[in-house]
């Protein structure tokens, strides 16, 4: 044919080859059992909503971001996050969730922007949030570091630290401070701190003008050093007739004593107080998470607590706290940096290759190896020897079992350790047993070695 | 706040309840499982491609069916299968691929057509394809009988058929008839038969000019009966010189025998010489898959053999046979018969509810029973003891455990089978074997139970 089109992908649009995609979808399967491990529902709402629906609080910013158009009289946006779908989930069925509601959910979600190296404009995001209905207990808040700690140990990535910060503290001291008009302005610039420095960051502050004398306050407040006990010391001397401040000391160390009892181990998390996350809606405990050696790369893993979820949709008061992974931008940090473990990822337990005219035994033989749960295919194509170890070789198996007419005649099987080349001749049963003692069950596989 | 906006989803896109959701991704898990049991790798293709790769066999019919839309200068049509995806991945990509190619993918399509009970926009493609590179082996299409044979046997929808036919048997059939021109046409008719009958086929047939001689000998064709071996003689009594239809017969007869080695029960499949698929594209083996005693849901996994894939992106011949589930249509069928299986389908195995202020042990307690694999989670707000157990109820959960004073003094704890009401004291580790003992591994239950 002459005019063939070429076959190409939209660009920030992710496509993994197979073996890739198996340990996207390891670290993917992962993420799911550690939700539902601490009692976190299955979501999933739809990939278009009503532009009305989801671009409620939008300003042009996003709107330019988004993926907006008409199909007939309808208005429809792809979702942008998953939390605009989950506020309106939470409004519309209300009567039926039952509070506090727990809710994880993996997903696809759109940006318009220019695609960029580490910018995707399809990705997936892998959030959890838990809603109260009026009110929400702040353990909950520390609940979720433990989850992130526990994942990322899952996966094998240890060198993590997740910094922790309360926005009421922030408020209150700025507020103390005289500056209450401000905290919004001053939670951004002080958010900025370890990408542009302290300097800057002064710099920035003198603009809004304040005052030198305020500026030297705030700069020795979110330098507060020390361990988490004794940050938590120098906020108490700190604490004043400024109910905001108090509550959010309390609430901070709160998390912070939590977390011991979670066993979360004390290297991994932080209390931080410069950190502020850019979004208004956040009112208390605020999250960011790093790779310790990769700091240039920014939080992994962010969220907070938040008053309100769904005051666009209805009049109830729903509280809450998430935390959200960039699973797509994750993935491919791990895989840039060649952080994926890739050893042991096989697309197969077992290959089994036909060496007679007699295909029956073999497919007997493969129906019985998966019977044992076992991931095994027959190769049937009538290729050479050579091609048939190649094709071996190229998909990546931990046993090759051969099967020919002596095989078959005397009820046994010929089986290779593709990676040591040991070959024997045995039963059936006695082949499961090598094949279930070779491949090392996925729990105890971490996906990510960082060095 | 008084301008709230009514949340609302749109109508054909599938947003389902937490516990609805939890037996779907049940089943899905199911479905990737034995996928992968079968070697299949998987695949995650965007949803959006550019309009020219997505659109290049469509004639109007299917423009009107898609969501397209212009973003800046682009043309951007989100996909409405995951076949074409699949054509253009395997032709992008083929130089990296591994052939034969198993792949599976389990992902949202989108059609735009009115929405109608039954009938979604949005919804799951449940495929798999086996694509070889110039040749593949038709044992490849007795694998996929046995792939559905497994799915449906494991989620417990025992009551199915699979019919299986051969287009290359029909096709021969005709042009014996000296009707080769006619052969796509007979074929849409044929294949109505069970819908429409016998006489409204006949009255289609000559409508088309066909002689009552030949419309007599094609319906005798087609109700051919007996068993699949008689049917297979039969056929094979009615071998001539048609090459095309002595290959059908062939690949028809390999394909049942190796049902049998496969270990498919033999109720579980059958020869329908009146199976011929709308599509123009497959070229000899085609399936579909009946629920027996709801013959009037249709086909709810249907497939078949195709020559070529990926003509339109590539030289290369790319042979191939699939099958594909329509996973949403399924799922709300069975959900709307009653079928699916809601009774061990808890959100948690534990509720830990505290009757304590002391909430660190209770903290620790959940934490134990996570790093014992139990879904588990502890209760935090401050409520009465009547809208704890509440909880318990609504949220469904198969124990309960109590901690309160006392437990915590003894280092015990108080477990309750929330179903049977049973209640005990005990430690620890006795709990998590009581409470282990008390989950079914979910690999026992049936998630579907057919009446």
């Amino acid at each position: 044919m002459s005019d063939i089109i070429k076959p190409r992908t939209l660009s920030g649009f992710m496509e993994l080859l197979p073996k890739e995609q198996l340990i996207f979808n390891k670290i993917r399967d992962a993420l799911e059992e550690t939700y539902r491990l601490y009692g976190f529902l299955p979501l999933d709402t739809p990939i278009l909503e009503y532009s009305e629906i989801l671009l409620t609080k939008s300003g042009g910013e996003t709107e330019k971001q988004i993926y907006r158009f008409n199909k007939g009289d309808t208005d429809l946006t792809m979702r942008f996050d998953l939390t605009v779908p989950l506020a309106k989930y939470v409004a519309q069925y209300a009567n039926e969730l039952t509070f506090p509601f727990r809710r994880y959910q993996i997903g696809k979600v759109y940006r318009g922007e220019r695609a960029q190296r580490g910018r995707f404009r399809e990705f997936y995001q892998s959030d959890i949030d838990i809603i109260g209905d009026g009110e929400l207990a702040v353990i909950n808040d520390a609940e979720m570091v433990s989850i992130i700690n526990d994942i990322f140990t899952k996966l094998g990535i240890l060198d993590f630290v997740v910094r922790i910060n309360n926005r009421k503290v922030l408020f209150g001291f700025f507020t103390m401070l005289g500056e209450q008009e401000n905290t919004e302005n001053i939670m951004r610039v002080v958010d900025k701190i370890e990408k542009i420095g302290e300097v800057k960051v002064r710099e920035e502050l003198l603009r809004m003008e304040i005052s030198d004398e305020t500026c030297d306050k705030l700069i020795s407040f979110i330098n507060i050093s020390g361990t988490n006990t004794e940050k938590l010391s120098k906020l108490k001397e700190l604490k004043a007739d400024n109910e905001m401040f108090n509550t959010g000391v309390d609430e901070l160390e709160t998390v912070i004593s939590c977390l011991k009892s979670f066993g979360v181990p004390d290297d991994n998390y932080i209390i931080d107080l410069s950190i502020a996350r850019g979004l208004d809606y956040y009112t208390g405990t605020v999250y960011e998470t790093k790779l310790l050696k990769h700091s240039e790369i920014g939080s992994i893993c962010s969220g907070g607590r938040y008053d309100n979820l769904a005051g666009f949709y209805t009049n109830k008061k729903l509280p809450g706290v998430g935390i959200s992974i960039g699973f797509t931008r994750l993935f491919y940090i791990l895989n840039d940096m060649n952080y994926l473990n890739k050893e042991d990822n096989s697309a197969l337990d077992v290959l089994v290759l036909p060496m007679s005219e007699n295909i029956e035994p073999c497919i007997q033989l493969v129906s019985r190896l998966r019977d044992n749960g076992i991931i095994s295919q027959l190769y049937y194509e009538n290729k050479k020897f050579k091609n048939k170890i190649n094709y071996a070789d190229k998909i990546g198996t931990h046993f090759v079992i051969f099967m020919g007419d002596d095989e078959i005649k005397s009820n046994t099987v010929t089986i290779k350790n593709f990676s040591s080349g040991e070959q024997v001749t045995v039963t059936l049963n006695e082949a499961v047993d090598i094949i279930k003692a070779g491949i090392k069950p996925s729990e105890d596989i971490k996906l990510v070695k960082m060095d």
